[in-house]
């Protein structure tokens, strides 16, 4: 049994009294996640302030053989960053290392702390005249450290690749104590093993993220803002493919929606309107670009009215002002809120090849009408990158109750057609303590070995939040 | 000792007499490395018909304690593909699994065997109305298995990337024959650790990649290539600045050329001709977008014109034809041509970040005037990715012997600098066999043992590609 009151002692002599929280009002919100998924105990949460005191931290838990748990915003949606109910693992915030140690207009690059948030790091860049494009629900409490652990996606995604895609360097506490220290802020760089790309979505369990070197670009000078309806999922998906054929550096955002969650927003939530008649598919897109003279507004009529004339589309709004496109912004981005006034909800965060989103929807609709006569499906999301957030609200007639008791049928239900289609059960979220039960079956054989293997070797005394991601 | 013997007639059941070569004839041209840095020998050449031949292959050489090294095009610049002068290890040629195994317009994703040539992927892509953006000189006789394993980079690489920034997903057979079939072509997909990104850019030392899912891009309607001068190094990367900040995604390449590798393609390649008045420092820059009516030759005009008027560029010329085009871009691709033709020369392929490029070429020139007076620089390259092929040409007055006695002072000088701005010692071409000694002083620390945890966690008993990558 590790001495957990002599490593808090010396804990406190290296990150000082403003460092370590061991009063249980103080930790108790860094025991739990928002979801309410795990309510978790621990001793002590440490704050260190900088990449040296951290590696102190971590060498003395190592040392005795305590687990550490890595937390950041605490924005995780599976749990990733909530310690065991046993009492026994250390949580480390990385709040106060927050600062942005240097940013390149030139270079088109920026150097965050692991505690910064993307809110404030998305900031730091426009101030330099740059865009940090990377967007999630959270950007306000996520941390950089949880961002790049957890591969974050969102909604600009199919233009700027996931979190992983903006990473040239990284600095890392291994689980032993030691520092990696690689900030590089290269373009290319073939020097070995690409070790970053082995911590950005590692969820916390090979090493801690201390800083990251960002790939940033330039402001766009036009952004516009189209909401279009759709006669089917297959048409959705066709427009997107027109689209990205004419000018796919300038879509920002091509979301899909249904028309069963636009009914959920337009009865739930105060002062969403509809700027076109009602349907049973929505497309929201978003072009932007820093051309100058760009006129995207030329371009989104450029696809659009061949689409209005042979049916790929039904009807469509161009946002006119700023004001106007928060406005079809808001559409989507009430979905969840929506959701949640209308009822229970079972929530599916899955990908598929783009090309298969159409059969995914259809197979899905069919699967759960068979399954729970009168659920209502609603399917919305990032179409353009395969990613539908497959979400079921309870049938009207049912309690909440006894709708989640069934919530497994259902993503079981979805898994299944996932899996048949070669997608992935966890798109964005990650797998956390939530799914790694799901791992065998879905990465097993060889891949779930070697990730073993993996860790093993960065890792042999299992410290670095266990119970994370692997089963 | 491995009785190979015993070993060959095992292989020759698994893949037949014609995927099994002994005779010294036959595997010679295996053994040795085109650029004639290294006369390796083997007892054998295996090359399999499928993953399944191979997954058999190296279980018995892996059984055996047999080590094999994997072999693609054999266009390494570093003796990556040449097994050792020893005579113990075992050549595996991919070249017959060939087959472009799908693609998909509308993913815009193709999945392709190991041995399919770069050329013959890129003519796919075209067949199906899309574009594969990865562009090297060894392109008609590099194959994608070792194109990844090397994370080739290349001319478009500001635009779309290097090898790693295509690869949607991997098959591997392990170095204990198991195979890992990570084929997904998912674009959002946080289910564990990254995989993939580790067997691209390991060099073949961790497995052997089979085939591999890469993302195409829609093939551009409008190219336009201009060849500008340019009053210094810094006028280069501020003109390169002008055009990333008003169209990055239209950028397919920004090559900087110096005064002095133009003389000597202009003295040396038959044909080669200048279209604006000699000057010392030149760069290519070649637009291109799937745009309809994108009107680039306008988007020229609005970056160059101005450029002109404030002096950040001395003259333009934009290409009128595809002859025209073809014709400056000769320019920039006989430049390694027309050095071997002056003399002798020692290469350096660096990186440091992009604002740091004049930096680089200023001190390089400074130090190698001072340590070897008459040398001439030769720098010419990928200025938008700080990717510079750091050359140096003999003196006039010296022999080509002298001066190659002393490659490594020039060598070392061009680290020092490239070590003081956190630059690569190797951008493009990798560490193969040539350059593993450079590891423990660049890369040395945690990062290095890191890299040899996970090259003992995935082949412990050392049999894949030894030698090379780690010290």
């Amino acid at each position: 049994m590790p001495d957990i009151t002599a490593l808090l002692a010396e804990l406190r002599t290296i990150v000082g009294d403003v460092g370590l929280l061991t009063d249980p009002a103080d930790t108790a919100a860094y025991a739990e996640d928002w979801r309410g998924l795990y309510q978790g105990h621990t001793p002590a949460v440490v704050r260190p302030a900088s990449t040296a005191e951290l590696s102190a931290v971590v060498t003395a838990c190592s040392r005795a053989g305590v687990a550490m748990v890595p937390q950041g915003g605490n924005t995780s949606m599976v749990g990733g960053a909530t310690p065991s109910g046993t009492g026994d693992e250390i949580v480390i915030s990385l709040a106060r290392m927050n600062r942005v140690r240097a940013i390149d207009p030139v270079d088109l690059t920026v150097t965050l702390e692991a505690g910064v948030t993307l809110k404030a790091a998305q900031n730091a860049a426009l101030e330099a005249g740059c865009m940090l494009p990377l967007s999630i629900s959270s950007e306000g409490t996520a941390q950089i450290g949880g961002v790049l652990a957890t591969n974050a996606g969102g909604n600009n995604t199919l233009r700027y690749g996931n979190a992983r895609d903006l990473v040239l360097g990284l600095e890392v506490v291994l689980p032993d104590g030691q520092i990696w220290s690689g900030l590089r802020r290269l373009r290319k760089d073939n020097t070995g093993y690409c070790l970053r790309q082995l911590f950005v979505g590692a969820e916390g369990t090979l090493g801690i993220i201390t800083a990251a070197v960002l790939k940033l670009v330039p402001q766009p000078r036009e952004v516009e803002v189209a909401l279009c309806t759709v006669p089917s999922t297959e048409a959705a998906l066709a427009l997107y493919t027109r689209f990205s054929r004419h000018d796919p550096a300038a879509i920002q955002a091509f979301e899909y929606m249904s028309g069963q969650g636009m009914d959920f927003v337009l009865r739930h939530i105060p002062g969403a309107s509809l700027p076109l008649p009602v349907a049973a598919h929505y497309v929201l897109i978003e072009l932007a670009t820093p051309r100058e003279n760009a006129q995207l507004r030329a371009s989104f009529e450029q696809i659009l009215m061949p689409a209005l004339e042979d049916g790929v589309a039904i009807d469509a709004v161009l946002a006119e002002s700023q004001a106007q496109r928060a406005a079809i912004w808001r559409l989507r981005e009430e979905h969840a809120e929506a959701q949640k006034r209308e009822g229970a909800s079972v929530k599916n965060d899955v990908s598929v090849p783009v090309s298969k989103v159409p059969e995914l929807l259809a197979r899905a609709q069919k699967a759960a009408d068979a399954l729970m006569p009168g659920v209502r499906m609603v399917p919305f999301g990032h179409m353009g990158d395969g990613n539908i957030h497959l979400n079921f609200e309870q049938p009207i007639d049912m309690d909440a109750a006894s709708f989640l008791a069934r919530d497994h049928d259902l993503m079981d239900m979805v898994g299944e057609i996932v899996k048949s289609l070669d997608g992935s059960f966890s798109a964005e979220h990650g797998v956390g303590k939530l799914k790694p039960y799901m791992m065998p079956e879905w990465r097993g054989g060889a891949e779930l070995e070697t990730m073993r293997r993996i860790k093993a070797a960065l890792d042999p005394r299992g410290v670095m939040n266990p119970g994370k991601v692997l089963p």
